[in-house]
């Protein structure tokens, strides 16, 4: 689509009419392609170090189909979010190297591994079981970003010795991500714990005055340990991406 | 105002018309004392163990002072919550004895110390500095209804060894009274360290999506720990009349 | 069971085979079976005197089940809170004699009945037939955990003589847990007729201005009968925990 | 008084003076008296039995006090609410014989009683003493539009004997207002009680999880009794109004 | 059950030892019958002038038709509300002259029509065609319990002279519910154009920022006429049970 | 088709055979048609230039078909909002020539194009590929309406790259429709960059504290920019119906 | 401060090098004036037909000042919102021409009356005598940005017939403005009336139920009648503004 | 300061004057000052990089200054939030050197420069003049704490070319603190065209329909873009503690 105008784009910095530095601000706002129901912006590579991620809520399966196709077409690493099977299943017989991730909902094409710095870890933890789901979102979104990634599941507070029983973890972690749901304590407790950030995600596991993952997200919000940023309810997705992109700081 | 009734009542006991627990029976539902503006139920101390205690907010001085003093003509310890400096000046005009808690609000008078067993103390503990007028209110209320008060203050999670090094005595507590605002984790932390009662005080310390202790208020019925009730927005007096009562049980 | 790990622990300390840093690490963390997405926190029963509780919601039918099982090897009692008879299902093919309470949600395993003192009984009253459900939850559990338990159902304050009728019970009970949906106002009634503790469930049963049990969660907490202890909305498991320890103090 | 412009009104239409277009837009709306900031219904009288109640509050004393002037001179009964006493003041200088009920903020114009059965009387309940400004409201707004009214305050639910001991005049009144803050629980109560209409008025007495009222008025729109219909919160004068209405059909 | 009691109640009442209004007093508050999950209150036909009402939702099929077989056995006219089609035909098998309103998810059963007074009807109004379930609800409830009802439906306000075309019926009704969803204007019109009472009931027709009924139910609250008393959202029942217990005012 | 009754009735009114009181009565309401559960308003072509819109939510299939019909036979275009495609089917037995929107939720039916300005044309945007539902119904509306409309979907302010890319489109639209979910920042950003009329219709797409589109509604109403009217959370009819009615003001 | 680029345009284009309309989107787009602590728009009347309006709440009085003082020098017509007297007297020391409106709490300066077609005129309508502060707002906004305004205030639907009063004005208006607080009805009964657009403001005026306006912004977005744009609670100036330009459009 | 206590407890300890078990104790909680109404946590600044932080909202004046005056005597520099004037004038009386910023209400003591990396800044923007305070009590937190700080004010998405004329400073910064009230979308379009972390920060500027800040943190919450994380309304310190956090990681 936009062939002739990169072509000659590229033509002028290769006869030195333009530097490096130029050429890449100039390929980083180029126009997107449109497939009338999605505008595929196929340069967020270059712009934000990933490709377009999918939200694939409200789609539907043809729609989800067609912007998988042709993201695969352009890109090494691909990530759809809360992907139903049907989805995976029409997705995998265009994309046959598209892999599901059944419990994280998540829809990942990852052709080739990204380098990762298995120094600068992050540790993606979780107050209890069912916040699993959530957690994993974060945990494989930061994976397929190029992130070495542990996990430490069920250490909600109310067993306080089990959370600090993982202090040298929580200390040697570069980045945190905290997945909890009820009361959301684990974030406030973790944010007075770690020298580090923390991104914290409340999820909607409760029942009651929980009202869909608001105790939670209130409680995370009001932290009273400085250093927590909060994503939305249940988005283990931007939580995975926000701790990446500090992770990937130097 | 009963008296005919109850001398009568009195009279019948005496002559061995009525077994002493009947008598009793009969007083608990005993008719009260009609101000008008106001119905006083002298015959609660009976019933459940404390005068009737008074609700200041939204009376005016001047019922304040008449409610006040016809209680004080007949009990031996009174209590009146969310009281301004003005309505205990015009109650101590009348009832000279009558103290006034500045950081509380509380209007207190005392002319007997109830026994207290100082083997058995409600633990009051606040997550913070700010969170002290309405730790004060459970402990002050607490302590006229005859219970050994220890406090533990500024213990909030961010920093869980302060928190920590005050395990002994948690363990040692008869009953815990928890007093938070912002997140209120405390009450989950302390609920999984505690094999006692904990009742939970969400206070309105903190600000924007804090909305006046609701992140409190949520966070405390969404404990992950079992074994935590709790009571309305910075209601300290209904923490330390509930811890009474339980304290006193046998 | 890790009596034998901490024995040798202090041994090898002594012994000069590990440093003092080492052995405190160690033992700040008294270890927890570790089956990656659960940590089993097999030494609740000696810090709070019962088993770990599952919350089976969010969990998947395997998780329940491995959890189960492992609980089941090393307790006498255990309880599982929202499960769905699927998950029974699996739990029995390992576990023969866990028991299903369909209205309350419950799986139990009592293989040796705790010993209980007839003379204090828990009494567990519900505003509806429709929240029998909840009232059950807070009835089994405290059952499970010990206490002797009466149940009155059905006796909402529109139909007062109803309620009155029971005033000898109310006043005999040595905690009371009041489980009711709607407007709630059960719990204010109760609250003001007993001299114990008042442990208040609100239900979401109801409808419309109801919002899922807000309707009867505000009212309890806005009791005007001191003394009031609230849980969460449907929160029958909790009301009936904190019941059985408040029943358990002597 | 608009008689003599509706009769030369008709009789110009019948003479052929007027088109049946204009006759008609004349007659669909009979003339109000504009004062350009308000549109004064001088036949609301005729329509609805009592004259239009100025409601004070968000209007600047020279605005109420030209709207009660007006209204003085074509009623012999009138009502205004949420009146401030700078407000008073103003109007009484045009208006020598207007009254002010400082508790319950209204301004009243009473030039000759209106007949009353007395043998219908409305009742109107307070659960506290804080509550009782806005039972006073509905109080005076049902006696100047011509009914006896019996009032009983501080009957809350937290001392049910109190309450029972007025079973007699509940089940004598012909309608019941039910005025209470906190949890409302006296409404459900009441309802169960009595025959008759009950309206309920939640007030913002209270704090905390009260919610400026909230509480109250979900507890009273989920009321366990039917027969009862509910006002807006601290809506006195509305309450009065529907009793007055009521408590007038034969 | 009570046959003793009852007995010996009547023959006293024979025998000229208590007076008519004595004994109807006592059997006002006589005791319920109990079938563990419910206490049936035979006597409310008594008390209240119809018997207990069956809200179904939350109860068991089981449970909803014991309770309907034994309030068939002692009352003429008996009404469930929120019923399902299948709870409908349990109980026809035990009650075989139940009927069922699809719509508006009742059983009743009517064994003798009760005396109509013709002249004094209530007049039921819906806004739009998709409130009319809960608008049934109110209407066929008012009927059982003998009153004569009229029906206007789909006279929302943004056609306004659908409404002003029933003008006449709106003032010659005694008792008018208004029954709308959205935004419930319909409620403040009517009440401006009716002299007798209105009972404004809030559907949870619409959608978005509907938020189920919220959007209604504050609307009518904050109805600018007075005179309107306001039920749950949907609770049809409520509303045509209070407009019966005007209606039969005299 | 009243022009017959309107005129039989003037006649008889000047003729003497129907008084003042009566013409006018009749004339106020000018008729419907009385379906019972619908009242058809016929006239509303005239009145607002396009005939009664049919909200097919909440009504059974019978009665969807019953006013679909009837409208078919007075109007050359009809619509039909929130229709599934059970009543399509029900629809289109009667009335063959209506057509269903599977995406929209809309059945049309349109048996002359309506003259349409091509000069003037809306602009119809959505944030994502998921609001495109909402953006069809607003879209589809407009153009039954009469009006040329153009349609830019997936440009949200993530990428503002690919909305800037549409800023000529946006300058020459004579009024916009901006539909987004989740923070609904779009509108803001098009109502600084447009001079034209923008409608705001905010999509529950979106989860977590998206609270069912509330986010998207609260930004939307608190947007920055001037100029911005807001309609209900999925609203697509109303936006269309608002931008038609602006669209051909001359 | 962009003078010499300005120069430079305007030197091209009066060269010939660029057209007129190459040189107004040129000019539509340039830099804007930075006080640092504001950045002053001076180009917003070429791109939106109005000068930048001040927002002056959470703005210091030195802020505000020196803002409008800016905005004096390089506009005929400025506007300020939310200003206080205070900040009145500090601009006009600077700005000796600008006026000061007291109940619409708005600044502005007007030194030459826009054209203004007195055909086509903006309806500002409110509910009560209450809602006139914001409706002034709205008016004034509108006035001052070049259209004949007319007001109709305090037509309420609780008196029906005073709105039918200004049938005839309604339907002659070119856009209509709805300020409503309380229930906010009364933008559903005009936007049945008008076939012109609707725009309505939500007020905070009511009480209790109200919420500070969110009873009638709920109304207004749930209107039944299509037609109908909201904006935020109070905003009078965004209703005024939005009418503004649709009434220019041609 | 705590070396030789914790020197000379080692030593007791292997010398056998003192248990394991006394060992493992005392260690475990490090000891902190204890004020009774608060623990100075001198500890801190080795854990997490930086002094306790004073939150003085909801504290005496008195205990402001108590605490800031011990913490000044071990601490180079300490910062105090949300103080008022009256306890800056108390705290400069005992701690010469301390300073406040009226705007941000800040007290800052800072002894000594922290080094800082000018090539690593941060970049704090405003939507809106309104939102300075915010921002600035974001930018001083952030200097304070040893970062280099740029500001970028009043860049409101309304304007959207004011924003792109940032875009080279928003590619520059290292960290992004993006501070806006009303409906916040600034931080989606920053989140849009920044590849480095963004720390949203809703402010409570705006009226109506905002909710003293929730439609921009809603707004927030939701954000389309990824790499957002979220601080409670309002939170400066909260954001500037968290971007100093992150910018400092190597």
């Amino acid at each position: 689509m936009d062939i002739d105008y990169v072509s000659s784009l590229l033509k002028e910095f290769k006869a030195g009419g333009m530097s490096l530095e130029e050429a890449l601000d100039k390929l980083k706002t180029l126009p997107y392609e449109d497939l009338e129901f999605a505008k595929l912006d196929h340069h967020r590579m270059l712009r934000q170090g990933f490709a377009e991620v999918v939200f694939c809520q409200g789609k539907t399966v043809e729609q989800v189909l067609a912007i998988m196709n042709r993201l695969a077409e352009y890109n090494r690493s691909i990530l759809a979010t809360r992907a139903t099977r049907e989805m995976y299943e029409a997705v995998r017989s265009a994309v046959p190297d598209a892999q599901y991730h059944e419990l994280a909902r998540l829809i990942t094409v990852e052709r080739q591994k990204p380098a990762v710095d298995n120094e600068r870890f992050i540790l993606v933890m979780s107050a209890g079981t069912s916040d699993i789901p959530v957690a994993e979102e974060a945990a494989i979104t930061a994976e397929i970003m190029g992130n070495e990634v542990k996990r430490v599941y069920d250490v909600g507070v109310a067993g306080i010795h089990r959370l600090l029983g993982q202090r040298q973890l929580i200390e040697q972690a570069n980045v945190l991500v905290v997945v909890a749901g009820m009361e959301g304590a684990l974030a406030s407790v973790v944010g007075g714990m770690a020298a580090k950030p923390v991104i914290a995600v409340p999820t909607s596991i409760g029942y009651g005055a929980n009202f869909g993952g608001l105790a939670a997200l209130l409680s995370m919000l009001n932290s009273c340990a400085a250093g927590v940023g909060v994503v939305n309810i249940d988005n283990g997705f931007g939580a995975g991406r926000l701790a990446s992109i500090i992770n990937h700081m130097r």
